[in-house]
């Protein structure tokens, strides 16, 4: 898994909700090789007074801003990342018409024993087996 | 503490809602030994276009998901996390109804210096005594 | 960036939440030394029942809890954040009205190369240059 939490501004609509969703998904499909159905989404739209962003940080103009949140296990190196936010951002704007500076993206890592993804176990840390 | 986010989709009712918290904190007690008044959670409730989870992923049939993340201080080992697993899926099962295959858990750690409580202090780091 | 995510109680009016987003930013930018316009929150109201916290761990009276959520890069030390632990209470208490033992702040961090504010690149770990 990854985890994935997307925070949007409302003037997005629900169409173009479900294409960032989609647009993001398949980034880290492509760029970070997960399977195409480990697909585990979070998506929230929020009006400017419950999103603040500034609108020039780092010399970036926003408008109507997107943030990405993905939770992910350690061990995809920087190269990786690059590549993901690279292609999020291209893949955000074709399919979602979402401006690149307007796609923010943050990596929250953890490890292999953080995760069940259902029946009370760890499935990417087994119990080891006993002897 | 840990802090605990619930997101369930909105087929739950309030009822069911606040079982499933109650679970999730019974078996924190249990399982992970934390304080049975160290209870600190969010829960929301969202349709499925809001709350995407892949129904198959690990050949897991998932119908009804409920994510739960948990934010805690670094130093459980695999095993408690394991037995922290297990018995969520069991008490939400028993007290909320929830299929063990729809509830999904992430963990995420810190330190003992990343928590304040209230009071504008570090309550498990407090600053040294000045000599 | 830090990324902030405010959860307050109901209770709270829009006027006072955003004092509150106000405080928490002005403490980051006294205490923890990022730039003013580093500026990125996300603010939550919710009802007793699904934001649920306890009323008494620690010996501390909470009424009206407001929780901050911050994900920073590491590198800042202990003394560093319990200053801004100290400048949040301070802050929410004259500019919103804040109890101090209602503000209640956690902290998640990750590296420079975590984050993308926006075009697509890794801002803070910019791919090295070629030969």
């Amino acid at each position: 898994m990854p985890l994935v939490r997307i925070t949007a501004r409302d003037s997005y609509g629900d169409t173009a909700l479900a294409a960032i969703a989609g647009a993001v998904h398949a980034a880290l499909v492509e760029a970070v090789h997960i399977p195409a159905d480990d697909r585990f989404q979070i998506v929230q739209k929020l009006p400017a007074s419950m999103f603040i962003s500034d609108p020039h940080f780092l010399e970036i103009e926003r408008r109507e801003p997107v943030l990405v949140e993905v939770t992910l296990r350690a061990g995809r190196d920087d190269t990786m990342k690059r590549a993901f936010y690279q292609r999020a951002a291209e893949l955000a704007r074709e399919g979602a018409g979402v401006r690149p500076e307007d796609l923010m993206i943050v990596l929250r890592e953890n490890t292999s024993c953080d995760w069940s993804f259902g029946n009370g176990t760890a499935q990417y840390a087994p119990e080891p087996a006993s002897v």
